[in-house]
């Protein structure tokens, strides 16, 4: 059951208002405001469905007295032609929610498909599957959602629940003599002690000097799976690895069966393909 | 240059307010206040530039005092290495927004760069690439942006500045026993005089019928090139024609050669690749 | 059947908000919470009723208790004395609505019966009375549906559902050399293949090159009605006409046996009178 | 100097988006950004200009780029053709901003010069006229600043800056008993001691009650001129009077003669007509 | 009855969101969704009861399908172990709600427990204690329901509400030659009719200068027990007279035994203590 | 150098807003809005700086042309009757902003003076003073500002930047059987890798189960000094320890001399008393 918030909510609405503008003016002219229908969501290619509830909801905020039925749990996996959802009442209201409706479904339910090839191809390994912050603004919390509901896990979400020290923090602080270690006890000192500190690195060295030094959390960047299966031996469960970067589905069941913890993704939100889903009247009421 | 609107602001707001959250913990535990640096972004693919200059306003929008610098205008084409901007000020301000401010950059830039793919696709023809309706709920207005930048038209923008009588209409009219041309009547009849009339077909009968009852456009909704043709041939210049449906890089040159005066491609917007950008600190002031 | 949006929704709260303040002190030290009454909504003069459904939804707003009637539907020529609305339940909350329910069912009546008057001055000709943007700040969407409700249709939404070149805009292009026919094909190469062009012209010069530039509308500025009838036969319905300019309820009526299509009348949003309507408590529950 | 709130900003704003919407087809495909020119904004008829600075800050917050001067001060009579403001920069901008600055500026202005007739008219007397709360949803506080610009004054903003007793609350409290004596006392007692408590009247003989109750005010409900002067007899100076209901130009002199404080006029802001006044781009820059 | 405005509800909602950021990872992590509970409020402390309908509206406003009960009336003295409320519905939604449930309630029992102790204190005398502009930003309206509901009486809600002539008006109109009875009269003349004139004094010859002056009530500002005496009795009746400053709960009394009408205190919104209040989950559904 | 977001703009206007309501009215008829003047903020009691900057912006919101000084940095520990801040320009927007500048300046600086004397009461021990999510809705992250000010460091922001495992969750889970070792594994395992796991437990035994269950803190709720002393034993530095519950500043030292990690301390938001602080006018431009 998907958890609406407040900011849900005004990202639906926001939505429909980008669409509708001053009005739907074709519908406003052809379809009669008493006229009523079923409409059925429908997919048009293989994938897992995530954000029925949402996209459902969608024709609620458009028309309060529309009625939509979920026919399929978010994280189902569907063929083409499977009937997803249903919306019934109000003809015109429908074809105005529609568009939204659907763009929304469309990419949640892209995200979670490509996530679930992921984490098929790492299943039997250790290895999780999580995203980034490389998501599109504005959609955060859903994206995330999708993830999830394709198996995957969130890494954090926003600045503010988890302590990573990347590269350029790193850089900035090495010019003035700081070391590794000296910057993973700076930042426990400074934060919440509910956080857990995580640092990237790019070599085995560092590796070592982040382990030593304390860190919870290290990204390995960009590095060869044999350096990687090299920090997982050194490291040997003292801390969670992350790896990031060259990560494609051709590469990943490999990165996985180097032993780390986690899997970084960031096309699972920058690139994903839309899932084909469409909806169609199919009965005047 | 880009025109800066309150809802764009009113976005880039939002966006960034999703990403720090109550605040860049990691940022805050470790960068001094007073220190400053400089920062590059850096191109690393090839690719159409879009949202330069609303990528830097959310440097000024995190800390006004950061001063930013266009080095590439929206719409050039950039190689790997190639820089394309640059950010000076306070390491903390930079470093609490480089993710929203690429977050949009790349979006932008890998709509606008497989838009201009299309655009070359179809060069020679008098075919201009459209885009749909199918975009990220919120980002909109950046994404039709995006796609003139990569050398698109837009289609409309929402609900309100265009009739498009779609299949969903006709059905629920056909029913009630209109004809198309009643429709394409009703529809004209019913609404302000600045808009024109455009319906989708299927088939050439429909074609012809929708010519006749004095559609302004006709959209060719998933038609073989031939029948395409077929229909280019029975309207000889008397309405515009769109194509739509099964549109992709392999098929859009023939699609255009069939002389129809507009192809719309949703996967533009809905199914797009981010271009590969980065920030990257090069050196303290 | 009023179609109700995100935005009428956050108008009518504002409206509210701004009516109310931090309280009705008056209400509060009078009206014990848990009185009743029933409220009657009566015209006082003749007029058409529009905006019943929106004020009655002010006193839902207010207090989501209330009950009520409509009466009669928008659209309705009433005469002094008629009940149109009633609104029934706690008598504090009734009168704390009253006011901000009166002034949008008086500004929407008065548009609806002033707008009626033109379209019956007009009778019998094929010209429709049409609205402007010279609306109040804020109200566009309600003004434009109360000239629906009086008979009257509506031009352009805003800025971007339709092209309208001005006088302004002809003016500063002129300096560079551009031609009537130059900037009506500049319009159409620029913008969405949706939207028609429409062009201001003060002369029959004026408009016969428009015409030859392939206008789809013009728009006739401040002319007498013997030009205006020039200007209809020149065109003989090759293109549609719009006059503007000069318009009241005792020129329009010529306006309009001139053959024009659409006659613009900005005080029907400007300048409108309100319709006297009154809320009267007439029996306790 | 008018005082700018959070809460005009956002009126102004929330106007701009309404007439802007997706953005302004005709000037995006016409006007080059880059160039530039002034605008003259100048009166059509005779009026008193209310608003300038609201009306100027439109294209200031349209584009942050364009300049404006004041050449009139608000509460100044002009004649037709006379200069009020100007504004220079991007020729683009301005007409963006154009039909919103003058929706403004016209219809405040009208309010001002019909205050200003109903002041005229009641010169020498010691009167003053005052508003109500009949005024435009959401444009409250610049309607009844306008009020002010035309030498009238304000009566309460909203429900919580003043005790008005009407009508409605004196029926409801009644059927329990109440007189108009205890009335007010029960207001005073529940109130905050800030405020005055007035009351509605409708007869010599409810003024005489709601006086010897001690009201602060007693708003005399469409009595004739002369009822109204036995009242003003009666009550000497003893508290303040309000006249109110019928007043319009004609009556309004005799009204003003009985001797009451205060004349409230609806009309002022529910139907007043706008003031003629336009832009005229006058020279390239 | 509580009663619920839009500003109150944006109150709520922006409290909600502040607390749940982006999702209860520890109840999302834990409590499956159709888990059910009742959940129980209880004091913990004396105290009076405050804005429990507000802090049940909170699990409401989280999650629709909870459901509440009120057991005590907001203004009842309770003591420790006291039912005062119930919850009943998803356990994890209510484990999302109860911070900021109680958040609100402490605070506003907290404020109403000592405003009720003030007013007994003064019990006997005539003299009214009430609240001052010296609330929590963003709760005023909440925190002034809590006086009254404490037995204490509101001063102005805010600046627009109440004229009050404070010593820094006074030094600064001083310096350009205006006397106190100056200042009373500017400030009638120029502010609407509805408003009583206060004005803050030091001293008992500024007080007899404010009383000749026309003032309707009188701030006694920072004055000994004795002056104030003195100044009632000059007074004697003529005005309402406010004592100010250095007011505590071992001074109120000897205060109101001057004689003086009201007393205001700060501390009953500047330094309230939270009233000690818990939830407890005691049976599963 | 306080850290400015949109949230706290945001939280600013609406202050604003809430005290100036629509206007004024004192100030508005007294205070000519061409004079202009300079006026001290002085500390009126012992005490900790906090929000300095966060007032003055009141100022400059309220008039963009008010300058501001700010005289003493926050975290500065200030004597009765010296100055902290200055502010110069129109007087008039001076006395308009001032209520609310003060009002955030006294609540954050009694947070911050309040927090230093606990951090004073537990120096040379370990333990950090730490706040709690009770804190006034709105504000939170001022508060948490303040209280790094004063000297203590932030418990969690809000729900999802830590996962503290309560006595309700547990409460709650108990009955289905989980072991707190089952609960804080399902903790680590459904949660974002970047937090720790932080437990609620009421006994030693608890503590041990805890910890041998691997929990990262362990939250000691209303335990005696000796008993905290027998975990903080037990656990020997295995994990961060949190005491809560009965904490003022009569037990603080003895709390934090048993060798807690972390003291929280809800009453350093929920409780506290504001900084005497005042704006004076003492000197005329």
């Amino acid at each position: 059951m998907f958890n609406f918030t407040t900011s849900i909510w005004s990202t639906l609405e926001q939505a429909i208002a980008e669409d509708i503008g001053s009005g739907d003016v074709t519908t406003n002219a052809l379809i009669a405001p008493d006229l009523k229908t079923k409409a059925a969501i429908i997919a048009k290619s293989d994938g897992v469905i995530a954000g029925l509830e949402v996209a459902l909801s969608v024709f609620e905020l458009v028309d309060p007295s529309l009625e939509s039925v979920v026919l399929v749990q978010d994280g189902s996996m569907v063929a083409p032609g499977e009937l997803v959802g249903q919306v019934s009442g109000s003809t015109s209201s429908i074809l105005r929610a529609e568009r939204v409706a659907l763009n929304f479904l469309q990419r949640l339910s892209g995200i979670a498909t490509m996530t679930s090839l992921y984490v098929q191809a790492v299943a039997g390994t250790k290895a999780r599957i999580i995203d980034t912050r490389k998501t599109i603004p504005g959609l955060r919390e859903l994206e995330k959602y999708a993830i999830r509901v394709g198996g995957g896990f969130n890494h954090r979400f926003n600045l503010s629940d988890g302590i990573l020290i990347k590269d350029n923090h790193i850089l900035a602080l090495r010019e003035s003599g700081f070391t590794i270690s000296n910057i993973i006890k700076l930042a426990r000192d400074r934060s919440p002690h509910t956080l857990k500190v995580e640092i990237e690195v790019e070599s085995i060295d560092e590796a070592k000097e982040a382990l030593e030094g304390g860190a919870d959390v290290i990204l390995l960047d960009n590095m060869t799976s044999s350096v990687m299966k090299d920090v997982v031996d050194l490291v040997n469960g003292r801390c969670i690895l992350e790896a990031s970067g060259g990560v494609n589905l051709n590469t990943v069941a490999d990165i996985a069966k180097t032993g780390v913890n986690l899997i970084s993704v960031g096309a699972l939100t920058h690139s994903v393909k839309a899932m084909d889903i469409s909806l169609d009247i199919y009965n005047r009421l």
